[in-house]
């Protein structure tokens, strides 16, 4: 066993860790400020910090490090040797908390936020050539955005075979009818891409109902109608989209993989995006330590510092505990992925999906406590780092229906 | 030993139950929206159906029914019966839960509202006749609202002798100096004096050296910097505002009660306005499990409707327990200050201060989860109930400051 | 409402609380001795303190105390006015507490303890005249004592419509087979009879396939094969027995009821016994905090009373406040049988049932941690008590299936 | 980063894992039963099954596998390959998880059971050539087995600078007074030799006070007053001795590196035997998960099988979370252990230490209630188990302290 990461996830870290800290920190209030009046305003724009960071990342080699090494497509050569870094799951993970740290900006300052890794994934390994070049080109290079349309309002989407809005072969086309929502990325400019995954077959057995096609944004019947707040937060300019489709048309070369095959696809995107999300938070779960405690100290009652008082110390070493074991989980489901993929770690992923959003709403909420009245303001990043743990319990499967995976893997190696 | 309510207690609750459903649920909404909108226009203007709920609330005489009985001033007789209604804090309780399921609005149109109410128990009980004329029948006959100003931004206010703002006598007149925030009911245009406590002799003993102040709202100096949001919700129009102190002059006739002996008035205002927190938070809990099992039955996955799938069933009855047992302690907290006063309860008002919050909290987060990502969005209330929640787990003392007041009488017992 | 307790509770409290304190604690040790001998000796003998104690808690009118009041049956008057008390459970529950103090010993020398107080009401509301005559009234004159047969160890006893041993009438005869585990107080020497729970037909509906049946222990065919430990605590000379009944034959007029009515029965029977169970727990936790609070008070680490170190002053607090909520819990379901007997009180007591042996359970734990290693020896009773906390979260039902009837009516009020 | 072991290790693991599964646990219950037996008559002999299994053990090399490499010692020959493995304790690790499948057996049958592991680290780093011939080298061969005279009745031994029993220079000799207890392994007939710490310098500064001193157990004055059992288990025949010692006199040979220097050993000394408990735990967490499994499998309520029930399919996945997350947790305080020794690895010896014996007590618990009563009794071994994992938070340091020293290295990092 060996807890030391490679020497060039070293290297990695420490820049990205240096440019989130040198470059990001500093302005995370004035972009704050740029994307909110956009929202007010109702423009939704994208603040100009964004590009400036973009190109400075981009320029020190800082871009799309979540891509896995193993394609020699054509097309990767223009991204030189990052396109992306090649890295393993494991490699990539301490830079995923790294970013974690600035986790409303660094992700999209690297390329490597949500949904679009994901979406990415998807088209570097079952994109025909054409659509690697209509979509994925653009997306590697940052030109575009993404969205991903699977849950929908009217159903329990914990269970995808709950799916209703459809996705219907009609010749050569795919007619697409019903509602999403939580479409994150669909609020931004330029996202100009849907990945969606509708019913195509309900007589077909239950995992090979679904399709999943690519819907340009701009396709006639398409129509975003509301950005969805959680807990009053709207993450602009990315945004929660709900998205109504009305007898929407696309050619059958936009659907991925093949007719019925959605979850096949959905199987193998989720893994490495869930260690993705798993290591942001537990980046925002340092972020939180760090403030409590810091605020533990400034701040004195009764005559001692806070830190000192009752069981606050208690709280700041099951905090520690808690972050510590998380992480070593996460970064143990990273390695089962680069081990065998995605099958080999089925119940990895679901156990860090299960347990990294509460320990991180857990901590953020001990901050928040530390903070006083103040931590619930927006003086503090505290308020929107919770909400963004809180809405990782449900987003990409809640609790829940892990927990159930988990138990299930569990109980069928002694029966 | 008789858990039955009195039967005066039992018909308000259904007076108050009743409005509740027929006049103020339907209206929420279009209240929201109103409010909503005028803060985002920046006149945090009253929606104009608060003065239409009002005035029906009163012409039922469902009005200042928090007020406790024992006062035969000349003023109160304007108020018939209800000025106020006599009550006890036991019987008081549940009609305060009933208000609470809608707890965004029903606390104020039956001009039953913190910190409003607290306020009047002050002037109640330690205000002079004058006093009394100019502040407190306006309030009853609610002309006008108040705001409470001790919380401060520069020190941990959870102890409150760090109170740093002073309110030094200077002649006849006090002069005010300092910064206050989460001052609640501070945004409302109708909110017209503040009760301002502040540090007015250092030298004193540690509960001496503070003094309450009547503050009104458009002497010099005030300035109402901001409205501070919780969890991104800034509770329009009611607002909790932060407040500049600079140079102001008030007569010394403003004191309450006398110099120094702001920790003497505190004391007493507390346990009634902790009993009205938490019953009401015990009404939004159970607002949360009904809509908690609606859902559930409503929603199916796996074949299965949701209450019936893994822990869900437990976790409802995990909550029903929880709230059965929180609302027994609100109510023999309750019970305790009617028979000795605040001195009599002082660890059963403590204990409720820690638990209901932290139980609603609980249930609501479940609800939430029930929802799935709906949940955490404002086509539901869950969001801006588990806000409310959170924040009563600071405001008025957190949680750990009361559990060491708790500890604290226990240990007593043994020493 | 008022949760005073009425002036005859009051007064039997403080008897009952002054005679636990006088006469109970100070030879509770010489008891543990005595009996703990006689079971490492193989004769599990009654130790002779018991027969002292119980003649002066007779003589003081303190015996059969949890006898409801409304029968008049002919034998009652030897009892005096105390066959019993004719206590409501409200007016009991807080001389169950006291009991609870010193629960290994204090319930069997007031005659209220578990099973025969079962036994007894069985028998008062089932019971024939000549039932009563042979049974009842040594009972009730402490003369015998008896236990209840229903847990099986071959299936799962918390599903009760799985009890396979079987009591199928035959002529005049119900003739019983199978095995029966946790028969509790089994092992005392004067234990004559049992009440055997038994399956009596396969075909019938699920609640009425069962039969009760007196059995007297000198039958022959039934054998008590050896007394089970619980966390190897013996509970001698009571005892939990496991208990081989082979073509064992008593006359059908030791059927309670009638053939096919056990569950009947068992509805009825359980409610007060999950009131005293949970009330003596109630007793036993505020013993353990006692314990806890006075040793933390005593012992001095890193400088300071273990009471002030870390969390331990909030744990304290934890547990004032779990323990006083747990009691208005029991309190309320006490109240609520008084009102409208077991049906109305369905989930009230199957609430009380899952919360009270946890809370019990953790503040014990908390206080054994504050004893160090010595908490977990016999010099003190934290080790018993924990052991019986524990066992009562499987006894008269596991948790989970008391979770499972809460929220089955909680979900049924939404249907 | 690499999650595999290293391949001695794995094949290490493989032979114990094999050991314990096809020799060990198949002699469990004759062994707990001749134990049991020898304990009862009073003649707490070891098992003649106990010589076998270590001398099979030894002729697999199975044998002092715990020390860790770097001694070039001349006695150390004899030992062969094993004197010991030379494991670092990351590759010991997943050895400890095995022999913790069988922990009341097994680490004995290694000889790799504390204290003995402990005293032998302490005297191969820190004692004299004589002191090694002495004592080292009959521990290593399995002909003596040890105790260690720390925790104290009188005081709070939590803080270990209370300690009172005193270890006077008088000349040559060391002159000791006091009493200890749960002193583990003191009920052996092997015991020989005690490891004693105590005042010998109430003037020097808090850490320079104490000595440790070698006392062997037949010195005039040592008197094992009796062995002490927690929650009634007695772990015969290793036992928790209660020891006095009077006026015992032993030549100032016998200390250990100097005088006033307990504190310098005691930290180096806890390190890895904290690694070892902890792995232990592990294997035992794991034993009941199974245990859990198959009985909820195999037993049905309600006409489904008990892991399908409620909540219990979501404790099973929250086990196998916890579980995979302490182990992750050891293992990498075990490497940090090995980078950079005790000094490196402060936090998380004390983090594992807090959370594994809290985790497995979580886990037995839940395996005890899927078995219902049964799972309390002797029938089945989690009672012992459980009790063994309760002991664990509080020997070696209780939770509290450890805690602590978490909060106190978090902490000042911020300083």
């Amino acid at each position: 066993m060996d807890f030391s990461p490679s020497p060039r996830a070293a290297e990695l870290t420490d820049l990205v860790g240096r440019f989130v800290r040198e470059e990001i920190e500093p302005v995370q209030a004035d972009y704050r400020r740029d994307v909110e009046e956009a929202r007010l305003s109702g423009t939704w724009a994208e603040s100009p910090i964004m590009a400036d960071l973009r190109a400075k990342a981009r320029a020190q080699g800082l871009w799309n490090l979540f891509l896995p090494a193993g394609h020699d497509q054509p097309w990767a050569e223009q991204f030189g040797t990052h396109g992306g870094a090649g890295l393993t799951n494991s490699d990539y993970a301490p830079l995923a908390e790294q970013m974690g740290r600035a986790t409303f900006l660094a992700p999209y300052v690297f390329n490597c936020n949500a949904p679009d890794t994901g979406n990415m994934e998807v088209l570097l390994k079952y994109g025909t050539p054409e659509q690697q070049q209509e979509w994925l080109v653009p997306l590697l290079d940052g030109r575009i955005r993404s969205g991903f349309a699977m849950t929908e309002p009217g159903v329990a989407s914990s269970d995808a075979t709950n799916m209703a809005a459809t996705a219907v072969v009609d010749g050569d086309e795919v007619v697409i009818n019903g509602r999403k929502w939580f479409t994150s990325g669909s609020g931004h400019p330029d996202c100009k891409i849907l990945v969606f995954m509708g019913l195509s077959d309900p007589d077909a057995d239950r995992h090979h109902r679904h399709t999943m096609v690519l819907v340009p944004v701009d396709t006639p019947g398409v129509r975003i109608e509301r950005q969805l707040p959680t807990m009053h937060v709207y993450d602009e300019p990315v945004g929660h989209g709900e998205i109504a489709f009305t007898d929407v048309r696309v050619p059958t070369s936009n659907i991925l993989l093949g007719e019925g095959r959605a979850f096949e696809i959905a199987q193998g995107r989720l893994g490495p995006g869930r260690v993705h999300h798993c290591m942001r938070l537990i980046g925002q779960a340092e972020v939180a330590l760090e403030l409590a405690i810091k605020r533990g100290l400034e701040r004195t009652a009764f005559g001692r510092p806070l830190v000192k008082l009752g069981g606050n110390s208690e709280r700041i070493a099951d905090a520690r505990i808690a972050i510590d074991q998380a992480r070593l989980l996460v970064q143990n489901a990273a390695w089962k992925l680069d081990q065998g993929g995605a099958l080999n770690a089925l119940s990895e992923v679901s156990q860090i999906k299960v347990i990294v959003p509460n320990v991180a709403q857990q901590v953020i909420d001990m901050a928040m406590q530390m903070h006083g009245g103040g931590g619930m303001t927006d003086d503090f990043p505290l308020a929107a780092m919770w909400t963004n743990a809180r809405a990782l319990r449900l987003a990409d499967g809640p609790d829940e229906v892990h927990r159930g995976l988990v138990a299930r893997i569990e109980i069928g190696k002694h029966r």
